[in-house]
């Protein structure tokens, strides 16, 4: 049986390609998905696509538009999501990426570092496991095919 | 018709308050429903109710516990949701709220101030209404009755 | 008993208007909802709101936030929904909304000219009843209280 | 990972196979479905199938019968679905096949010339994204697979 | 606790008024809704409203339009049905009206008599409870108020 | 694309062989499924598997338990339904699985003889085609594929 | 604000007296309902209503029938769900409510002693909250209205 | 045509593996997840992939946000539920699963010995099926392939 993952987070380091590789190594049927994991290309896809806006607010707005569109379609067609939170960065969209995920009843893995425990206390609540690192995620999904 | 509003956002100053009295100014027939405003309170409801746990990770666990049972219970009796960010704290259940908010399907203000649009541009996107100000917020209820 | 019935269609003339006093002569426990009845203000509402935009294109998404504001906070309060379609104007959010209440399991009355049969054939098809005139669905609501 | 997208819109004119062709140049996974695209077919179906009727009405509505029944079918194994307008036809059809994929959930990807944007302007709103060249909305889904 | 209970049945006689008289006598908080229960009236109403139809299929069709709109919307409010077959009639609408019931999570009610156990033993095994006599279905909804 | 059609109906007779080999002929990529077609093995599925009932109700009950598992866990596989009534049998079960396939948002083909207009006409008017023959409701199907 | 709270769990003993007593002293604006509490009652309602069984086992589920008839109609009235569990008894019911109060979305406050936490270990982990005491689960709804 | 089905129960002894063997034997293609079936794994799952917990509490907890994530997935991802009770063990989370299952639409087949009838009534009333061993259960499953 194999499963499809959205792993949600920042897209500023490559923590998805060490997750994708070591999910290789382990041997798991995972297929995963995501945002646009390039950061320059994911902010500048709405002009990309739809041309100059009118100044900041309209060409996030227009990329937003477009990244949205890949997160439900992608998101929808998720059996469970990872939602990875770390020290940098606000992170508003991997949080309402996980409470949609918990509205729509996909199985929802939180990783987040030991300092993050407070102010995620209740999204690392609601979700079904709260992880520290990489490795315990790909742990959980093993445990799966046990 | 009466609307019940959800207030979804950080609970270090009295931001309800003021929302409240103003929609009272107003002569809306709104009832708002909320998380617990009294920081300390809702910090330490965990063990209040359940007695002492062990360390500072079970103590934040069993408050979201109590919580969380009462967003859940709240927010599912509201028509509409209102989520404010402003510049400080991490906010992080208000963004996933607002995403649960988005998924069960309920209409959603977002209420924040200028220097946030490019985090939290993918949120925006999603709501249907973003302002910057709780008065701003009120004249979009305020139009529902007209 | 009294129902909530959301009144979908164009508002440049007064159709709301008359229908609701004549539900109220034939003493029908009805309560209408709907978008904004005042054409200015509708287009207006978004840049009275949240000031002014770069442009018609923003003008309109503007105001279009709010308006799909309200239409989704009262359509989901309602318990059926008239769609009335004239000779005149485009009429697409008209058939958008018709759609949505159709999704959404509202019962639907669609309410059209003999002129427009063909272009209306398929959300006729759909709809549960399809009258020529105000009266014949005010008959129709009038019918469920027997 | 292949997509079903539904491509909802007149069938007066091959805007369909024109995005078929340059998604298959494009080499994207897609597999596009849609109503029956020979118009004359479409509205002769009712007749062909269950035979003469009483009169013009009741044999729109009769191939209204067969069209929904194929929309539906279609519609609900889509991933995604794609609404063109165009400057002719009432297109009363593909806004409501627009409000029907909103509230199924499924992502919308909005084409419109630049003249129809003030008719346009709710469902361009609830629309994932608005675009106004089939190649734009193929450039859309490109993006998902990047 | 008031409960709305639609009786879905055959309208040839005055089983409903038999019903509703017990009820009150028992002095349970219940409000009955249901078809038109005037035979003549509901074949008729769709020719009343929408003007003469072009023979039997389309009168009887124009007439269903209207109650199936009724139907829809009551049984909406229901919080609970009560389906009553007899030895007359085809009785297939109350069958179908039972199925809606059970895929829209509507406790069911089912009274039927003993020579129709075997065609409607497929009904009475989704039902939640069968009884024999309207007012056995009566102490079952009595009962809920112990 | 293939799909699963479930095939409501009588089991008196081998209409379905019939259908199935006619699909195939056409060369739909068509999957039917529906219940036990032998009349007598669905009768006694429950005494079989269950062992001896305490009389005919009870042994009636038991082989519905077995035969209303295999209706809801192919119906729920299904992506369309066809429900066939004819002149004889009560036939009650066919518009309960109509009605639960119409609210669970299957499309629905209803085929039955002219001489049952009028005792199906609400069944008729809530599915999306009615036909009267085998091969009318074939056609439909097959014109899904143009 | 008023809440309806389903109150699941075993019948032999008055617990749910002593907490609604509790919860009118604290001046809670609750609204509890639950199964019968009379247990031979409830043992006994399926014959009382439907007369002689065949034996044991379709006495208990002529019972049956009506007691699911009642909780199914109350459960989806409730607002949240309280499910206590105590050292005697199978209490399989209770754990099958809780089960379907979680799917249904009802918020859950779990009641069990010290000494069950291990085999209720996966039911309190999906609870909202788990507490030992009626008092425990009081202050729990108490601190909603905060 | 593939099934998956889930296969709640107690993970004492290898009644699963007995199920699976006999449903090769019958060459049934079926497709069988479950819990961890290693009782000592199951029930450390938490420390070894968290680390030590401060006590058998927070062990339990943690044992169960895994095993509660491997059955949500699993459970989600089936077509239908066998749920097995015998006489030894609590078993209180085979109930709740049923009880998921059921609210979940997923028809279910219940296996308990005969002296477990009266507390398992209400249970066993809402099942599909109860029957009394493995080879009952699989002859259930069989008939839907006739």
């Amino acid at each position: 049986m194999e499963f499809t993952i959205y792993l949600a987070g920042q897209i500023h380091d490559d923590w998805r390609s060490e997750l994708r590789e070591k999910a290789k190594k382990k041997g798991l049927s995972l297929n995963f998905v995501g945002p646009q994991e390039n950061h320059e290309r994911s902010d500048q896809i709405g002009e990309e696509i739809l041309g100059e806006q009118p100044g900041k607010v309209f060409m996030d707005d227009a990329a937003s538009d477009i990244n949205n569109f890949r997160t439900e379609l992608l998101l929808q067609k998720a059996d469970a999501v990872i939602a990875l939170f770390g020290e940098s960065y606000k992170q508003w969209n991997t949080a309402m990426d996980a409470g949609i995920a918990l509205k729509a009843n996909k199985p929802l893995i939180l990783i987040r570092p030991e300092s993050l425990i407070h102010p995620l206390k209740e999204l690392s609540n609601q979700a079904n496991v709260t992880v520290e690192t990489i490795d315990q995620a790909l742990e959980v999904l093993a445990y799966v095919y046990e």
